[in-house]
């Protein structure tokens, strides 16, 4: 065990303006120091603070990085965040500096989208929405009431977070199929052999008129601009409904819209879009009928720094067993 | 085979004027003719009609029934609803007349209740209703959502229906207690052991200041009037919340209200009132923060009418074997 002034540093820098359960707490930073044996854990208070201590740090993690603070970064192994996007940093790594990403917000964003689409499915985003000052709304509200067992659902982006959802929805009677760039890697175990599948994105224009509804949770990249497009919305089958928990570029937004005000779609949940944060401009969008919408916080829970640690100290380990 | 003339009548009066799922269509009535060999399916338009076939029909489907229609049903063997509740019918039935309620119910309420509390837990109620009109909502909404994984539900009223409520939350890592008149009676396959518990209503008290989450799934009767009431209520957790889907009797709805405003409940979603339908009388419940609501609609489905016709043959056949 090195002395106490000879510990590596563990530079953390979680602060966030609006969202709490982003921040990390002082408790939060002593139980990740217990699981670091050999490491001393700095929470900073500020960013001038966080590149003071990225100079000695060994690890540094942060929700933001400016290219220049790295270059103090001189004993800088590895540069990790809670965010799950491959998007997040757009820093280049000095040689030798590994990055991690989150891998654990497929629990929790499982819930939120799973809720949602149930919330969809059975009417309760209209009731307590459109129809709340209404005091018995029945014939409006159970016209728009499906049953989510024996529905078909395709979930676009189908890696840890959509295979997450996938597992949650398989209970209630789903059929998946699953969207990947690389198909031909393993099934999740809940697949039901004849029932689920899983398909490279070729395949997709075959499959939209079959499905009742459509999940995305891609990463953002130039293949996944506009993903989505009026013409795959088109495809869908009439008073099908989509949502979205990955990134704001893989649908065509007016399409969308359009799709929504036409009926063409019978509804949306969105939890993020193409311009973050919205804003009094996106009026449009604030006001389109049958558009849920959560502020890009499908993964939150006071739970979510909790869960980082966790997976942060099992990714940590197996970096440092060289796998 | 008997001649088409002396063919046995069911008398189907399944209209309903604001539920269009509620109606039996001719294709229904033609697919329970289908399973129902030896009887001739009667679809009655009106009342007139239903009581005018009564009096030749060995079974009798209805949405209601009163007490004088029964004199002319003389030949009348089983009385069946698609309702599940008990307390639906308040006839007294002739000697020999079996009565039959739906018990297909679980499936579709049990993915209501799922998507009500999973957007409870997830802060998709508020997002939707109270900040709706707010481009990004981020502060308030965030301190909202809780993870479902790892909390305690407690199952009000544990029989087929609150099972199937339970059985579907558990994928999500919920861990469920469940409560019944009999508790000794079988557990669910799904109960984990050590962590499911199923009691009698006289454990209710010791276990609420447990429960993050109360689901009510209770018949009416004199044993569930105000079995949630303010004394109750209180002893459930701060920032708890409750969701009724069974019978409006069991909540004392002005201390719902009233632990709603003062934050004793962080929320409550209910299908179910003590007088139904709502009007503008209720003004207060109408407006009450933090309670969500449907119309009494959570079984409906546009295939309500088919899970019936499955469940009622089903149950015939249990009948004419004797079981």
């Amino acid at each position: 065990m090195p002395l106490s002034s000879e510990q590596e540093i563990i530079a953390v820098f979680l602060r966030h303006q609006s969202v709490s359960c982003w921040q990390m707490t002082a408790a939060q930073g002593q139980r990740l120091e217990e699981l670091m044996p050999g490491y001393r854990v700095v929470l900073c208070a500020d960013e001038e603070d966080f590149v003071r201590q990225l100079s000695r740090a060994r690890i540094a993690i942060t929700w933001r990085c400016r290219q220049q603070w790295l270059n103090q970064a001189s004993r800088l192994q590895i540069l990790a965040t809670p965010a799950a996007g491959k998007d997040y940093f757009t820093v280049t790594l000095p040689p030798g500096v590994v990055l991690l990403n989150g891998q654990f917000h497929g629990e929790l964003m499982a819930e939120t989208a799973v809720g949602a689409i149930l919330a969809l499915y059975r009417g309760i985003l209209p009731a307590v929405s459109q129809y709340a000052a209404e005091p018995w709304p029945r014939t409006e509200l159970s016209r728009r009431m499906r049953p989510l067992r024996g529905s078909h659902i395709g979930i676009l982006g189908f890696g840890h977070i959509g295979q997450a959802i996938g597992g949650l929805l398989k209970p209630f009677g789903v059929r998946i199929t699953g969207f990947r760039k690389n198909p031909q890697l393993p099934a999740p175990d809940w697949f039901v052999p004849g029932e689920d599948a899983c398909f490279g994105p070729s395949e997709l224009d075959r499959v939209l008129p079959a499905l009742e509804h459509i999940v995305l949770t891609l990463p953002r990249s130039p293949d996944t601009d506009n993903i989505l497009d009026a013409r795959r919305l088109a495809l869908l089958p009439r008073h099908a409904s989509v949502s979205n928990f990955g990134r704001g570029n893989a649908i065509e937004l007016p399409a969308l819209l359009q799709a929504l005000r036409s009926g063409q779609l019978s509804g949306a949940f969105l939890d993020v879009f193409p311009r973050e944060p919205l804003d009094q401009a996106d009026a449009e969008l604030l006001s389109c009928p049958n558009l849920w919408r959560l502020p890009h916080l499908s993964a939150v829970a006071d739970n979510y720094l909790d869960l980082f640690i966790r997976d942060f100290v099992r990714q940590y380990r197996l970096c440092s067993s060289g796998r």
